[in-house]
C-alpha cells in the first residue's frame, strides 16, 4: 500500500497531545479522520513525536498508508481542506518508501522552548510562551547546560509516567539565547525521554533566575532522581520544531 | 492632574479596533474602564494611532490623566490586572509631563505588515499574518516601494472614509524583507491617511505577484485616484510598531 510522508504544524492548545486519548480532541484524530473523510479510508497516523497536551509543532513528521492511487499534491490539498477547521496545517506530502517510519526512522529530534522575559505578559503570544517576569542570566543557563549535554542517564530529568525501559540518552544540542524579550531554548537528540525537555528548561530557568549554580544542575543529573531537578516548565512554551531521517 | 504615558500590546482580532465604537469592544474602553475600576475615575485615553477593527499593536503610545495620586508602578500592576481577561497587556506606564499627547506629540509612526508567504495556511499565526501561497518577489516589490517614498499627494493611498483634509504626506521608509517564510513590509511616517498601510501593502503585494510593474505603482501615485491603486490588504496583518517623541 502506498505510504506518505506528511509534515504538519499545528498549536497544541486545546488538543490533548498528539496520540489519540479518551478524554478529548488529539492531533492524530484530526489526521486520520481528515484522510477518511475524502479516501473512506481508516488509517494510523504515526508521528515522530507523541507531543503532550498543549506542546505545539513547527514541523511534526508523520506516515500514514493511504490504498486509493492519488499524487501526494491531491492528498495534501484535500487534507488540508479537511483540517482546516482545525488549528494544524499540512505543510507538505509525499510518497515515501515501503516500510519508512517517521518514527523509527528518525535519527534526531530538535525541540524549541520559548520563554517570553519581561514584566508585561503576553498579549500577542498568549499561549505560546512561558511568561517569567524575572530576568534571566542566559550564560548561566548555557553554563549549566553544557552538563547535561552528551551521553548521561537522565533519570532525573523524566516524568513518573515516562515508560522507556533505560534513562540513558544522548544529548547532542541544549543551548540558550535571548532573541529580543524572548529567551529561546533549542535542543536535539536522537530521542527524548518523557517530559525531558521540559524538566531540562524548568531547571535552566532556576539557574537563570539565580536560585541554582551550574553545579547544581550537575548534581542533579549525577544523583538520578526526578525530585533531584527542577519544575516542569509549562507546555505551552514548547514546541517540537523538526524531525530528521537519514539522506535517501 | 497627573498625566501617565502607557504602552501596550494587544491582539486586534476580537475588537473594533482602538477608538470607541457602537458596534462592539474597542481597545480604549478596555483601557479606560480598567483605569476606572481601580481609580473611579472617567478617563479619556488618547492614543497614537486609531488603529482599526483587527489591526494589532506591539507597542501603542497612549496618554490618560489620572487624578488620584499614585505611582506609575502601581497604575502599571492594577490596569495590567483588570485589562487580564482581554489580550491586551501593559508594557510601561510612566508620569509624563501635562500637556503631552499620544497623538500630537508623536513624530513618527512605524507599522509592520505581515504576509505568510508558503503554500500552507497558518496553523500558530492564524489571524496574525496575511497568507499568501504565490511566491513574492520581493526585489520588485522594493523597487515598487521606492517610489512611494518621500513627500507625495497619496490620495490613491487612502480609503473613501479618510478624513484627512489633504493627502499630501511625507513617508520616510517602505521596506520589504523576505525573513524565513515570511515578506514583512516596514513603514514609517509622521503620519500616515486612513488604510494608508494597508492599501500600500496591497498594492506592493500585486508587484510581488508580477502582475504590476514598480512603475505602475509610480502610474498609481501619479493617478491621485483611489480606483488607481492596489487592493487593500487585510487588517490582521497589521502592526502598529512603534510610536517616536522627542527626547525630553
Amino acid at each position: 500500500m502506498p505510504r506518505y510522508r506528511l509534515v504538519l504544524e499545528y498549536d497544541g492548545a486545546g488538543f490533548v497531545g498528539w496520540q489519540r486519548q479518551t478524554n478529548g480532541l488529539a492531533v492524530q484524530q484530526v489526521i486520520e479522520e481528515g484522510i477518511h473523510a475524502f479516501t473512506g479510508e481508516t488509517v494510523t497516523a504515526i508521528a515522530a513525536g507523541r507531543t503532550d497536551s498543549g506542546v505545539h509543532a513547527l514541523a511534526m513528521t508523520v506516515h500514514a498508508d493511504i490504498a486509493r492511487e492519488m499524487p501526494a499534491s491531491r492528498i495534501r490539498d484535500a487534507l488540508a481542506h479537511h483540517v482546516r477547521p482545525h488549528p494544524v496545517t499540512v505543510l507538505s506530502v509525499e510518497a515515501v518508501r515501503d516500510g519508512f517510519s517517521a518514527r523509527f526512522d528518525c535519527v534526531k529530534r530538535h525541540y524549541l522552548y520559548r520563554i517570553l522575559n519581561r514584566a508585561a505578559v503576553p498579549a500577542l503570544d498568549r499561549g505560546r510562551v512561558w511568561h517569567l517576569s524575572q530576568p534571566l542570566d542566559v550564560a548561566a543557563m548555557n553554563a549549566a547546560a553544557a552538563h547535561l549535554l552528551g551521553h548521561h542517564d537522565f533519570e532525573s530529568f523524566r516524568s513518573a509516567h515516562c515508560q522507556a525501559e533505560t534513562a540513558v540518552k544522548t544529548l547532542d544540542t541544549l543551548e540558550v539565547a535571548r532573541e529580543g524579550e524572548e529567551v529561546r531554548i533549542a535542543c536535539s537528540a536522537r530521542s527524548f525521554l518523557h517530559n525531558q525537555v521540559r524538566i531540562m528548561a524548568g531547571t535552566l530557568v532556576e539557574v537563570g533566575k539565580g536560585r541554582w549554580t551550574p553545579a547544581d544542575v550537575k548534581a542533579a543529573l549525577d544523583a538520578r532522581d526526578r525530585i533531584a531537578a527542577g519544575p516542569t516548565a509549562p507546555a505551552h512554551g514548547l514546541y517540537f520544531a523538526r524531525a530528521e531521517y537519514p539522506p535517501r
